[in-house]
């Protein structure tokens, strides 16, 4: 082989640009050439809500350096010394010819380009639904710039009073909140009975109330039958009736782009995404891959996942670049770490959710802790709803989950790390986390959230979860629901059907309950509730459980 | 044995109410007696300075539960079933005999009290330097709710105009800052050539920059010799000059009380606290101790450390409990992670810094990595100027610390799970950390930082500190200090002697820079200053460094 390394990169978003940065770092003699379809490159996708909304004002903020240069093929050229062909399709690739076969839009021309490496970073295309007249204007998806570009057309407009969106997962409740915030009268509909399915269902549902709080119309369990309109979207068919659209947003997920690696017969997944190696290498030694295309394993099941995130994308790209100059770097695997902003509500989780473990045989132990996310003294001190999932017969934590207008990604971010440590539930509750009453509670959400794990495997407290509760309600079970809460917070609001005795006077009180019959004790996030319980069992009650997160993680409606 | 067992706590703040209420929870029938000397109970010590500020309203606030309800004897009785003798003094421990001897403070009274099991959680006492006159009125220290009353009361005569803090650690920082907010004028006088020597010097000197921006004079280096007044404080002479004081705050450190133990017998560690075991037992079987009165573990040298902090004294208590009623628990050990507020700085530290692990013999090597704590181009993108310390033979993580207005503490807390699990810096840099843009990075803060650390120990990258640059502009070498920031950046603040060449007319202009001299690039946080060193070393030039941590975290005088 003669002269330097010829690295040719399909796609330049997110992972296709740091791949080819990291190629030049590590290699600055290798002629990196990026292949584009679109005219941008190198664009914050994940900011695009943020556009959508005005928070981020101009198109050229999403496609800057942090000191705002933006990076178009001037820059890449001048400063990275990668050359770009945006507006060019990748049309094929020929492996036997290490060859790409590429167009250039404008002018229709095409041209092979010599690879020694190939770096596939095609990343994935929002999924449109085939629902009657899915073709109306007015009707969009949020994946690119163009697609923010064409809500904000129509914002600008000032016609865009009733949006419904398609899909109640991240990407459609982030786009809900944009458009919220741009003066929408915004509808989720969604087939699934929860938005977020990242979440568990009772994790969802209260972020469900937290939308409508904020006028969010939201409707779960609800398909969507056909689109109305004349050549312009007028209105939704839902199974449960029909909505009002001046504007549509389809968010019903993303589909690795995967034609030009299976036509080249590169080896697919089975999640349906480019199947990699810890290297980042396909099945292909000399053909890498990359971004949203690919897919990684999950970190707690060692199974494949397909979980297209830019994060992943960029720590991906880095990866591919040194192992195919040669070096030696290894992208482990995902966790499913993920964070949104829901209105004021921070939304967090990682690992598995109760019903993934539960689907994967685990044996799963939860614990639902509310609690302020710093020194509850402390102004600014915000309510912070935990959940996290333990395996009953290894200890390990299996995932975590956060809610609320607290510091949940903090939280979510320490989970993560337990996680990728394999840490048990009891070594997670004696970590040195940084402690100062503007930042935390003495005892961390997620250690306090920790011991009541601990608590209930070690048979200390018996947990019921809101669900179980509300079923017995509705079976009409004759069952003791004691809130242990001051009568000020009992005449503030409480639960149907419940009996306040406030904790301090429990032990006086304690002859006036019924032996015989089931207690289940609660209060605002049950730590009251823990220690009510362990009152009535010293005092020979042995039908006592807790519920799990008290009122203030209570899914259903309260009586104010 | 019979009738229930009996235990004794000595010491009603923090870890003692801790331990208590756990020992009940487990085993309800335990007769659990608290002995305090004061009068309060179970305060947030930690919280003293924002009751001082005034953020913190009511005494009250500090002394209650997150729902309100005040934490007094008659609420350890009712609702914990613990006894509370406060005002009390623990004269004794007869160890044979299994009793301890008390005093009630207000009679007088003395009598034995039983026990089966004891704790110890009779935490410390500020240190007072015999420094002449320090008996003089309004010369306070900040550890009990009492010193706390008593600055207020200073505070609320309006005569306090300048204060001088004696001592610039954890908790003269935080004190100085609350004195500033109640409109005082606040001089710190450290010994130590630093403040807060939980960081190293750089990042130490750019929070004395921050205190020195608003209003605080800063003087290191510098002792106290005296101080002066008539009845109360006038002025505070140190080495380097006398400063008028109304009131003086003495912040020099917090020592263990251990003289209990001590003539009882017990082991004292090698800090001057006292010997515990993983289970928080004493040299005694029958004895445990936690909290502020103990010593740990450093968790990454495995030497034993003395870290007071309220966070450990809690988990501390709970671990004492649990292995006290026959139970297993173990606490591992501490990193010495911190968090404090200086003014809208947030400071957080875990692990070692780089000046404590080369005194340990490691070969340390260290990334200063500056950027926004979130997607650059949200509002409220904050910058964080994060260190991290590595161990080059293992690659392991050994400490990290963060400091500016973004999110150190959830850093930080990341930091400490690596350093707990014991990870190496490749796999801290691929961890699956929540990303979206309101909260993170695409590439986390950490993870960048890790990539730093990884590009110097793999030869990629040669870093020198800003103290060498330093040293070399004072020891005149002649060398090129290349500043590649734009045109626009270099006009609005510069190093002293430095040259501009924009990254992106670098490969232009690369000759003519000479060949034979020193070159050390920089930009803003330095990787553009990265990017120029390796168009540099594609061009031949061999003597070319990257200074860590750009302008960003330049702790010296720039040029404006």
């Amino acid at each position: 082989m003669s002269g330097p390394m010829k690295v040719v990169i399909i796609g330049g978003v997110a992972a296709g640009p740091k791949t080819a940065s990291k190629v030049i770092r590590l290699l600055p003699e290798t002629e990196v050439t990026i292949v584009e379809q679109g005219e941008l490159l190198s664009y914050a996708g994940c900011g695009l809500p943020y556009y959508v909304s005005g928070v981020v004002k101009q198109q050229k903020e999403l496609l800057s350096t942090p000191i705002g240069v933006v990076r178009d093929p001037v820059f890449f050229r001048n400063v990275k010394n990668v050359h770009v062909l945006n507006r060019t399709e990748a049309l094929k690739i020929d492996r036997a010819g290490k060859r790409v076969r590429v167009r250039a839009l404008q002018s229709g021309e095409e041209s092979w380009l010599d690879y020694e490496k190939l770096v596939l970073a095609t990343g994935g295309t929002p999924v449109v639904p085939p629902i009657p007249h899915v073709g109306l204007e007015n009707i969009f998806t949020l994946h690119g710039v163009h697609d923010a570009e064409g809500i904000r057309a129509v914002l600008a407009e000032g016609k865009a009073r009733d949006v419904v969106i398609v899909g109640g997962g991240l990407i459609g409740v982030e786009t809900t909140e944009a458009l919220v915030e741009s003066g929408c009268r915004v509808t989720i509909v969604e087939m699934l009975p929860q938005v977020l399915n990242v979440l568990d269902w009772e994790m969802a549902k209260l972020v469900e109330r937290h939308m409508e709080s904020h006028g969010v119309k939201v409707l779960t369990g609800s398909k969507v039958l056909s689109f109305e309109g004349n050549g312009r979207v007028s209105a939704v068919v839902t199974e449960h009736g029909t909505l009002p659209a001046d504007m549509v947003v389809l968010a019903v997920g993303v589909r690795p782009n995967v034609g030009l690696a299976r036509e080249a017969g590169l080896e697919i997944g089975t999640t349906g995404a480019i199947r990699v190696d810890d290297h980042m290498r396909t099945s292909d030694p000399d053909v890498y891959a990359a971004g949203d295309c690919v897919e990684s394993v999950d970190l707690v099941t060692g199974r494949p996942c397909f979980v297209p995130l830019g994060s992943t994308a960029n720590k991906q790209g880095r990866v591919a670049a040194v192992n195919l100059c040669g070096g030696e770097d290894v992208f482990p695997g995902v966790l499913g770490s993920t964070v949104c902003k829901v209105f004021n509500y921070c939304v967090a989780r990682t690992g598995l959710t109760e019903t993934a473990a539960k689907q994967l045989g685990y044996e799963a132990t939860t614990a639902l802790a509310p609690g302020p996310d710093r020194a509850h003294y402390m102004p600014g001190a915000a309510p912070l709803l935990l959940k996290l999932v333990v395996d009953r017969k290894t200890r390990k934590l299996l995932g975590a989950q956060a809610i609320g207008p607290g510091a949940g990604d903090k939280r979510i971010d320490v989970a993560a790390m337990a996680l990728t440590a394999g840490m048990t539930i009891d070594q997670l509750a004696n970590v040195d986390l940084c402690y100062a009453p503007p930042y935390a509670p003495a005892m961390d959400n997620i250690i306090t959230a920790a011991n009541v794990v601990r608590n209930k495997l070690d048979g200390k407290m018996v947990g019921i979860s809101p669900q179980e509760v509300r079923q017995m309600m509705n079976a009409k079970e004759d069952f003791v629901l004691l809130d242990v809460r001051s009568p000020a917070e009992y005449e503030e609001v409480r639960l149907p059907g419940s009996t306040s005795i406030p904790l301090g006077t429990l032990r006086k009180l304690v002859g006036k309950l019924p032996k015989d019959k089931r207690i289940v004790t609660f209060c605002k996030v049950s730590l009251r509730g823990y220690e009510a319980a362990l009152i009535l069992k010293a005092a020979q009650f042995e039908n006592v459980s807790v519920m799990d997160g008290g009122i203030a993680m209570w899914p259903y409606e309260k009586v104010a």
